[in-house]
């Protein structure tokens, strides 16, 4: 099968991926068409909220695992485009909402929808779009993605909940510090989307239960894996830009994985600083980022992340091999940073 | 058919129906259970708001009416439970959301859930509920009643900002004013979840589409008149009780259609110093009420109810005769305030 180079966005930032299949990208391209489509045909005075939140600079993750995991087995074009618009409408609701409840000002680099135009159109907008995913999704037809998009759903939603939690409580409940929180935290939120990206492509694909299975476990195990990866990132840079993290989540409370480590072996007085002010000075920030990286956080994280990415492996030698299965492994090579 | 009597609570206060066909009652009650499970088993820190907005004293009418629809024909039992259980946790999960969309401090005489937890909470109870919804849906497993709930959850996210904008606009805005919008406002919030229940209902019981077309014309008209006889109970009071009413939607700004007709006919400048003033005195308050009821306004908005329940009425003949039917046609012509 002759196929097309093209670059894949990763966590790590734009990286050389292997080549994508023949006929993925204009998918996506497509893809693209039906998602402006939801914002111009919003209600009126959702238009612009909902246009700007669906076209803000997505990386289409989601939408591409799901189009790779479709076309391990032979979808229906229709069917496919729609769930893989759905399931980019359904995160684009999730995050809408989420910037309401963390009350965060920006997101990809633009005001939020709650900061630019207040929370009553956020909350207006965020359940438009989350209307119009079960829409998309009735037109389908097909029980099976229903249900795993409600699952989702009802994850995203116990989800939003947990981040103000943790946030709300800062570095002084033990709760925001435990392991397991943040693990239920990534389960529900970004793992659970990449799971039902790859379980509703299998499912349309016309893929086995046992295959589908390993589908569910690869995009669960990607998806902690790629939130780690995140986490650790905005300590420590992207890779190939000069300098370090922007530490967002220690201006924010938000207490990650690497932080979690770091405040139990390092110099937690000096994070805490950071983790409690709601606008620490960047002294006081890049202080707590420094208290961070002299401990030894950021490589139990990645080490975490390899782990996680080891099992997403597991199950992949059960899925029909070709291309498509080969930008899975390496996307998921990408996210831990590893030559696939 | 046996049948045993009981009360319907219609939008004139609690009234001797007719009698409720048998076993009605007991999915009504069965129903309420599963709604209580549904607080339950809420992700930790919404189970407090979840079960109360669930269970805050709700008048079922929409469940009653999917119940209703559905035993026109045959529906399987499972299936109708969980399709009622559906319709109101629907309808609750709007709710959560308009308060914090309207930034309504109390409803139904208690806390609303914004007031009381905060919007993080609101917003993620409504989410929750908005997921639980359709994971019943997708438990049903039919495309079409999700897909009736899709439309009915676009024009309530439509409708949510509707709601807002008439009344950030207050009575200076003369778009709020008009009777398309107020119209258009009703179509999508109470009348899209009346004619949602009356379709899921008759979809259920495995109706023709000519039947489950009269039920949704049906549905949207009593839905119409529902909303303008309780518009009109704000400005009137309740049919019984001692006193006028009490003026909530002209405290909150919100323009019905007694007071669109009100404004036009009567002393516009008295009633627009209740609508624009968040805060009016008694005697403010008071002076508009008596302002609207000077002119013929609640006349002018019977009289238009009563045109939708002869709408509602219309397409009644093709339905199976039976108590079902005279308990919808009962309900109808309760709304209106006239005897069946």
């Amino acid at each position: 099968m002759a196929s097309s180079r093209s670059t894949v966005e990763s966590a790590q930032g734009v990286v050389e991926a292997p080549a994508l299949p023949e006929g993925t990208f204009e998918i996506v391209e497509e893809v693209e068409g039906l998602l402006a489509g939801v914002g111009e045909r919003a209600p009126e005075h959702l238009v612009g909220p909902a246009t700007e939140a669906l076209t803000s600079g997505g990386k289409r993750l989601r939408p591409l695992l799901l189009i790779l995991s479709a076309r391990l087995g032979e979808p229906e074009d229709e069917a496919l485009l729609k769930a893989t618009m759905a399931i980019e409408v359904l995160h684009t609701a999730t995050l809408v909402h989420d910037d309401i409840v963390d009350r965060a000002e920006t997101r990809r680099g633009a005001p939020t929808t709650v900061a630019r135009y207040g929370r009553e159109i956020a909350v207006a907008t965020g359940d438009y779009l989350f209307a119009e995913t079960f829409m998309a999704l009735a037109e389908i037809g097909d029980p099976r993605l229903i249900r795993a998009f409600s699952e989702a759903s009802q994850g995203l939603a116990a989800g939003e909940l947990e981040q103000y939690r943790a946030s709300a409580a800062g570095a002084s409940d033990a709760d925001g510090e435990n392991v397991e929180v943040y693990l239920d935290h990534i389960r529900m939120k970004t793992a659970g989307l990449f799971k039902t990206a790859c379980v509703a492509g299998g499912t349309l694909g016309g893929l086995s239960l046992r295959q589908i299975d390993a589908l569910a476990t690869y995009g669960q195990a990607l998806g902690i894996a790629f939130q780690m990866s995140d986490d650790i990132m905005d300590l420590v840079g992207k890779p190939g830009l000069m300098g370090k993290g922007i530490g967002t989540d220690l201006v924010e409370g938000t207490v990650t994985l690497p932080i979690i480590f770091a405040l139990r072996e390092g110099d937690a007085g000096t994070m805490r600083r950071a983790l409690v002010d709601p606008n620490p000075s960047p002294e006081v920030l890049e202080a707590a980022i420094e208290a961070v990286l002299a401990t030894d956080a950021i490589a139990r994280t990645e080490a975490w992340a390899r782990g996680e990415i080891d099992a997403a492996f597991e199950g992949l030698g059960l899925l029909p091999g070709g291309p498509e299965r080969e930008v899975l492994e390496a996307v998921a090579a990408e996210v831990v940073g590893r030559s696939a």
